[in-house]
């Protein structure tokens, strides 16, 4: 058996590699310093030492050429790339979290002579199944949503900032009595001096219970708890849980990995991530990380429901990367349990559900969250729940919207605004 | 008064943007984004609220044009970049920074229609200095090291990885022998199978110890106590104490803001920051944050000690970028005492002092880091810190290290090595 034949032994992660020189050479240059290397020859460096700390390139696949330098870069082209697994051993790093980002990924930004890195993927070995992944999950979601089946329909509170509690409880009513299941602070709101978090519950709470006890239905309220301080953070937490809420928005990056983790050894929420600030990871694509790779660190430290924007989001991210996103999430990394419910949204209103349905597996396993999409419906939210309900009806008996509209004056009032 | 003529009130951020549009529609458009809008006209967004909530553009300096798009585009140049404020009410934000991410940094990034955005700086009104900041910091450090005056001589353990703990002490021992004032785990060690944090210092203390009981000299050792959960890195810091240690290296990006806070509330451990990571936030100048301002926020979570490479880092780093990161962290936020102590490392021999004290305001308030070039050099560890500090005199004296190397052998010894 080879050296990499044991596949608990090492840790794999694939870079995309660009520079002018051999992308080969690079690698081993990046396997070195990640391990054992400094800048001048070292006495105490010997096979013992290098045998429990050494990286390795494991294999390299050549790609074409970059058409310009990914970094401005007084080197000239051609600029060769290649994407390369280097092989960690377990030994070295260990199951720590911060362990595998300083070893893996903080450091090979840093090297001399490249024009673009990029960290494409990390495989983990099982010993790294010991963290604890989700708690809730999408069986989670569904349950205490009490969505057996279908798609879970969800709004935000709009405007994102500025109601008062009193004002915030009032367009939660709103949105109960349009039929939602799930609603969400944005994810800019977590504790600020004109609606502090625990007088943000106090005036929501009551709203929610109220349209339980009327309708027997509980709709789901995310409240955004997230705080770098893991005291104040819990503080809020435990006072969601006193007043009966059962979820929370989490600013992932916002707090850290730490953050998440303590949070996540004493949660009793269903954990709604928001990964603002992941943009700077993926948005030039000869820098940063695949979000094939990112979403697995979240996911081990315990993301229940985890926004990805959608088809025709507002923001710059292109389908292509949603779509690659959502299947990156559903793919269990040990067991089917800890894959995150998809939280579908930015911009959506129900004109991408087709798409959406076809383009993700035709899976009715998704969270599809409208902001503007119902607040903004001409028939008012109400209206613009139903229409997004009868376009995921559309989508799932595989007639078009257009055709779906006729019989569905909601459908058809959305694709007259937006459908343009 | 004008609306922003209260610096109190407002948090501002400056953003170099970069699109084919107006900067400025563009600017106003981010404005809005963070904090009420949405992609759809909405009937609650009322004067009163934008009045709590709303962002609004302050300034904008225009800068002459990019020769390319900074992210791959398919829109046509020319691509019009400026300097633009933006100011935030306190009121929204409040003073937490996992609030201050997600409002002022996180969102931004994903906005559609730009190919290019950085956050140069972040300006806090004084209500962010309820932030604990450097427990230690720049005199606590020289206390500890019982360095009154001079710069900070330091080394780290070399090998990097792959050392059992008793090889590690015996690098300690030949390092306290050679007369460093600090000595640090490679940042890549926290607490690996093979040398377990409790290991560490149960090999290294009493080397630690018994250097001081002879000569009276305290070494300040720093363990790699970082781990993504605060809980382990609680239990590593309290072992770290309790055998008598005084400093710790902390993976800042690595155990994230949350990991911070939580530590530094409880630590009682000169903490000394490893940025790993932070590279990909900077590395390509249309994207990500500059130094300055990523700096602010880590000195008021409590660094004390911050690496920030050297002239002629052995990384892709430029001098001048060096040369700014110094000016940045001894620039007080609030009071002189936040100002951590800058650690000039990477590739550092002794060679590159002399510029350093000139291009970084004649100071010597700083450590001076060198690993292979104290293990690497010719004569041994002991002539290592021997030629560093004399290139230090020589730097103080205003004189050159070729005629300072005359009358030092050991000096003369690096620079034939490496003065090349």
């Amino acid at each position: 058996m080879g050296q990499f034949d044991s596949r608990d032994d090492f840790i794999r992660v694939t870079y995309r590699i660009e520079c002018s020189g051999d992308p080969a050479a690079m690698a081993a240059k990046i396997a070195a310093d990640q391990s054992t290397g400094t800048f001048t020859e070292l006495p105490g460096e010997t096979a013992a030492v290098r045998a429990r700390g050494a990286a390795r390139v494991q294999a390299l696949t050549p790609l074409p050429d970059a058409q310009s330098a990914g970094f401005p870069s007084t080197e000239q082209g051609p600029f060769r790339r290649a994407d390369v697994v280097i092989a960690y051993p377990l030994d070295a790093i260990g199951t720590d979290i911060a362990a595998l980002m300083t070893v893996t990924v903080g450091g090979v930004f840093a090297v001399r002579g490249i024009t673009g890195i990029r960290v494409m993927d990390i495989d983990l070995p099982s010993a790294w199944a010991c963290h604890p992944g989700p708690q809730f999950g999408v069986a989670g979601s569904r349950r205490l949503m009490g969505v057996a089946q279908g798609p879970m329909i969800a709004s935000i509170i709009k405007p994102s900032l500025g109601l008062l509690p009193q004002e915030t409880a009032q367009v939660v009513a709103d949105l109960c009595a349009a039929g939602v299941d799930f609603i969400k602070d944005d994810e800019k709101l977590m504790s600020p001096a004109y609606a502090p978090l625990e007088a943000r519950v106090d005036a929501i709470m009551p709203v929610i219970r109220d349209h339980a006890q009327k309708t027997g239905k509980q709709v789901m309220y995310a409240f955004g708890i997230s705080s770098a301080d893991p005291d104040t953070m819990m503080r809020h937490h435990d006072y969601v849980v006193k007043q009966g809420g059962v979820a929370a928005v989490i600013n992932i990056n916002s707090i850290g990995y730490g953050g998440m983790s303590f949070l996540r050894k004493r949660s009793a929420l269903c954990l709604h991530a928001h990964r603002n600030g992941w943009d700077i990871l993926t948005r030039h694509p000869a820098l940063g990380m695949e979000f094939r790779a990112y979403q697995k660190i979240w996911r081990l430290l315990g993301v229940d429901q985890f926004q990805i924007n959608g088809i025709g989001a507002k923001y710059w991210e292109p389908d292509e990367s949603f779509v690659k996103s959502f299947h990156d999430i559903r793919t269990p990394m040990f067991t089917p349990e800890d894959c995150p419910l998809p939280v579908v949204c930015s911009g959506q209103w129900g004109g991408q559900a087709v798409e959406t349905y076809e383009r993700t597996g035709r899976t009715l396993d998704l969270m599809y969250l409208g902001g503007g999409g119902i607040h903004g419906h001409p028939m008012g939210a109400c209206a613009g729940v139903r229409a997004i309900r009868q376009a995921w009806e559309a989508a799932e008996q595989g007639v078009s919207l257009a055709d779906y509209a006729r019989a569905h004056p909601e459908l058809a009032a959305s694709l007259a605004k937006w459908g343009g």
